[in-house]
């Protein structure tokens, strides 16, 4: 059994990216910029959009963090993403999820210009990738996608199982995995698919007999531990998308992180496995920062 | 085993469409109206447009065909998209596949106006259709739902296997069977799905093993009679996409229609099959003039 290791991935990465930050500013070219807008106090949101902003400063980006009100009105949160849109110094913006329940997450999310799209939640870059066209990967299936790829892990023909099917998780994975590898969004990515792919969800009658015969078994099913040794074949790849707080008197904190995978019992049966933390939740935030890249180049 | 009949089927669905369009004129609503793009002179796309054409008579809705040579350049065919992308009285429109070769298509299927694009191919509706919202789905996927609704087949839970991914048909189809009930796509248009859902292609390892547990088996790869008895499990309910002339010196025409799927061995085996010719096939015009009245409606 061998980790895929979510932080060395991640820090030889965020290199990479700092390196062809340098390699901009040498040739007086123009620095990529990320903004990101927050509404409300959210704590999670918070924390996530800080580590984003604190990542841009690691790689070299300018960044810019948006903060309003939970008050904040549809109208007024619209307006701020047309000038996002029309700001030509800004590269690639997020607005932050979730917003409070006054506000239209899909309208918010469809005013985002598809060119500064860099979560990749617009539905046209969501159909792009449908597609089969290059495009902003959302973060998560694209850290996935790279993970395989640096690991050299073989997809093509492969027996992979994807257990969740969310607009931003399962069902982007799945169409990733199962495009061929001469597609636009594969190809340039130097990715690897081609890939067998089963979507299995809630409502799946006979999920263990159909992940015990998964070579890679990509779990996105939110609840903690939910994938058993019992469910998994022997020298399987196994990636864990999950992450959750379980409480534990024995840690300072009061808690341990857990996916949605029983690590203990499943790692040894598998050839490779992320752990949690420090698997699939770093590479999400290399993902924004390549999306950004990519998208300042353009 | 009960035949899919897509004639009885598709005489149902222009019927409804008419009587729809008879309420709209009694009502003095807009009368839809879909226009037709070919280029140049293709046997099969001139009969399939002519087709189109004359389904759309046969409903009441107005129609227009724009025909032009093989030699229209690019920025013509634009200006004529263009044009149609502004003409309040087109509900709809498509430019019809395959083009010349000196004219991209990807670049006139992005520039169709989403709002008129009733085949259901700009990246923008495509993605709409990944996320789950209601969208102009295109035609054979859309098709294949429609049978599966009207036949009363129950989906949800279900091992569903698709052969084939392309973009028109595999990958749509993928994705519409392994949606959630309630998503908006599936539930506005009383569709099942929720099924659990396979994708299979070119490069599948073990097709054979995967297909012989098949509930549901939609057969998109585009090899005459593929699929033989020995791949389909008994009591499958089985959907042919395929359509291919067979040399045949028993017939008038020196050939016979045949699909993806070795009817006359796998039929006896299956609970629900469609047949080629009669099958999917007719359902698909229907599924264009469906999404011109809604186009019509907004």
């Amino acid at each position: 059994m061998q980790l895929l290791d979510g932080k060395v991935l991640s820090e030889q990465i965020l290199t990479e990216i700092a390196g062809e930050v340098e390699a901009i500013k040498k040739a007086g070219g123009k620095i990529p910029h990320l903004a990101a807008v927050l509404v409300g106090n959210d704590g999670a949101s918070q924390t996530y959009v800080n580590s984003k902003v604190k990542n841009c400063e690691r790689v070299g980006f300018k960044s810019t963090l948006i903060q309003r009100e939970s008050s904040t009105t549809e109208a007024e949160l619209l307006a701020i993403v047309r000038q996002l849109n029309n700001d030509a110094d800004i590269d690639g913006f997020i607005v932050q999820l979730p917003l409070p329940s006054h506000i239209s997450e899909k309208l918010i999310t469809d005013s985002i210009s598809p060119d500064k799209d860099v979560d990749g939640f617009h539905p046209f870059n969501v159909g792009k990738l449908a597609l089969g066209l290059e495009t902003f990967v959302s973060a998560t299936p694209n850290g996935v996608m790279e993970m395989l790829k640096r690991y050299k892990i073989e997809t093509a023909g492969k027996n992979c199982v994807v257990i969740g099917r969310s607009n931003i998780v399962g069902s982007p994975m799945a169409m990733l995995l199962s495009k061929p590898n001469k597609c636009e969004v594969i190809a340039n990515n130097g990715y690897t698919a081609d890939a067998t792919v089963t979507i299995c969800h809630s409502r799946t009658q006979n999920l263990k007999e159909i992940t015990s015969k998964a070579d890679i078994l990509v779990v996105a099913i939110g609840k903690a531990e939910f994938v058993t040794a019992d469910m998994v074949k022997d020298g399987a790849v196994v990636v864990d998308v999950g992450i959750h707080r379980i409480p534990d008197e024995t840690k300072k904190s009061g808690f341990r992180l857990v996916g949605d995978v029983k690590f203990d019992e499943v790692a040894p049966k598998t050839s490779y496995i992320t752990p949690v933390p420090g698997g699939v939740g770093l590479m999400t935030i290399c993902s924004l920062l390549q999306n950004t890249l990519k998208a300042g180049k353009k």
